[in-house]
């Protein structure tokens, strides 16, 4: 059996540019359409908010792009946070200096691609296991390179992270002695917290999280170890974590899309992404359209029609259906726009944002380090 | 600001290509693994089991790879369903010749496509609105091609389709009249039977839900039009579907590999997907890997773990957490294997699936039309 070439990116990178200055209604559908204005004052908007001691660190796992990426450090943001290190890899290339993967980075292929990573870039990568730093140390030493660490705290999300300040000053203790390797700091995520709709209750949640994340930094410095590093927060929490005495860094990401799960959580951003779709289907009150879960995240929140009265069904493999008044004007082959249900996942499922500005495609930026993201070392 | 090219596929694709030969274990998690001696049983039985008036025309949403198509027509299947133009234009190149688009196509970019698809293959699609037809038609005359059409019939899941026996005589007489179409018969979904986990209610169910099939296509008969195709059926309902009077082809997919979502249900189809993970947190009695939902399908069921005692507590983006006991034997840095929740949009985050024999990789499949899956004519 002869193995089958798929459709190359590049072939999908040039039919994508080709529409450029082109009207929205004329994109494939479906289709990832960027409202530059909004994602330009959503930057400027949470750079403005930065002006404690706490600063901001955007986590790129939300747009996963080198363009928005620029243009978070062009309004102040001291580097660039990442999920995995393919996407530390593509923010490296994309010319970030200095990048933490908010995450522990297990697996000799991407340790490796770390170490290159770290030889272009400033890199630091959350801890949480004792082999896993030795592992870190030995890459770092054989390619002479430095790794910086932060330690991974649990503070209530029982994901990853350190379950105490004694595991955490241990770790430290242990993890400062290795070769190549920098101990910066903490981080801890509060990722239980963050879309928490009653406000007074996430304030407090948020609140017991950053004690936990200050009493292990506490802890670590006690025992005579430098902690530069506080790093927390996300869109939901970045307001709380951002002034809570100690903290450093804020990894919010999403704030420069926005979505249907965060909209009323967080409304002093506005939407900026949307998904382009086609109708492909209107029975009396039901309404289908050519976007579903292979295009559009659905995580946390159902995606949401804009500017039409309509309450979302449900969502299958291509389709998104909706329930609409029998006198909704939408037939079949009308465009529509769609708020995701959750951003990180929305853009995983794309590989190109169009980027819109007066009702035009401006410009087609490409998505990185999409779903396993690898491909190997490039 | 100038564009930045994301890593290209080919990069992607030799490396994949380069672990030809290895061990699963040294191949770079998260990744795909396909159990070859599994896939190749679960074609077999279904093929052994069409063996009544309904023959197979496997749905390739569900893999979405030019060389599964190549064995499930080899197996006997008449042809493959896409849900998709871009997915029947990737089938038509790699060698199959019948193809049903189970949906309506809508968009002049699509409508396009499919008169290129229709151009090197015999395609139909499905129809439930008159001014879509009438642009198929114009598109077909104006390429010189024919396209074949299915009435789409809404029986019961209330998402595409027309509402009634009456409304698809009206729309197959008025289809029927237009040039370079050729009305071929009906088809419908019983996708809200397909996941009932009690035998005997989704026996009903289906049985409802064909009846009204087959009312539709009586209808048509009876105003003297052609119904050469009857065409229904998913992995759940295949067998009631299979074996209903009249019905003449069954649309079933995910049999080919299996998923958490339909294990139980149809337990006469083995396991052939796994996602190949790395742990990399374990504290106490919580195991967390390298793979969440922008890796894994999480519909309709959590994930699983294969061959560890482990209960999923919850998937987020980069990572699935799993109770463990305090004994359990797994660390950090092992390679785990993952049964996805729902394999058709597993399938949609990865690039490759990874062949694996004898424990070993002996193949690199590429993953056709992810996502928009568009990029255009060819």
């Amino acid at each position: 059996m002869t193995p089958v070439q798929t459709k190359a990116l590049p072939a999908i990178w040039s039919f994508a540019r080709s529409m450029i200055g082109r009207y929205r209604h004329e994109i494939t559908t479906p289709a990832l359409l960027l409202d530059l204005p909004v994602v330009r004052l959503n930057i400027e908007r949470m750079a403005e908010r930065m002006n404690g001691h706490a600063r901001l660190r955007p986590h790129a796992k939300s747009h996963k792009c080198a363009q928005l990426a620029r243009l978070q450090i062009a309004a102040g943001a001291i580097g660039l946070t990442a999920a995995t290190v393919w996407e530390a890899a593509a923010l490296a290339e994309a010319g970030v200096e200095d990048i933490l993967i908010a995450n522990e980075v297990v697996h000799d292929n991407k340790i490796f691609e770390l170490t290159r990573t770290a030889s272009r870039a400033r890199v630091t990568v959350a801890v949480d296991d004792l082999n896993n730093a030795r592992t870190l140390s030995d890459a770092a030493t054989k390619a002479n390179t430095r790794i910086g660490v932060l330690i991974d705290v649990d503070i209530g999300l029982r994901r990853c992270g350190v379950r105490s300040e004694g595991a955490a000053c241990e770790l430290a203790l242990r993890v400062g002695r290795l070769p190549h390797l920098e101990l910066r700091g903490v981080m801890g995520y509060e990722g239980h917290c963050a879309l928490e709709p009653d406000r007074p209750l996430r304030e407090r949640k948020t609140s017991e999280a950053m004690l936990r994340l200050a009493g292990a930094a506490s802890a670590i410095r006690s025992a005579g170890l430098p902690v530069e590093v506080i790093s927390a927060g996300g869109t939901g929490t970045y307001d709380l974590t951002g002034s809570y005495p100690g903290i450093t860094e804020i990894q919010a990401g999403s704030y420069v899309f926005m979505d249907a799960a965060r909209q009323d959580l967080v409304p002093e951003f506005a939407l900026g992404l949307t998904v382009l779709s086609t109708v492909v289907s209107r029975q009396d009150d039901t309404l289908v359209v050519d976007a579903g879960k292979k295009t559009i995240g659905v995580d946390f929140a159902l995606p949401r029609l804009v500017g039409v009265e309509a309450k979302t069904r449900y969502v299958s493999e291509e389709h998104t259906v909706f329930d609409v008044a029998p006198s909704c004007a939408l037939v079949v082959g009308q465009p529509v726009e769609i708020v995701p249900g959750y951003c990180p996942t929305t853009i995983n499922l794309h590989d190109v944002y169009h980027v819109i500005e007066d009702g035009k495609v401006v410009e087609i930026w490409p998505v990185f380090a999409r779903g396993p993201g690898g491909g190997g070392p490039t």
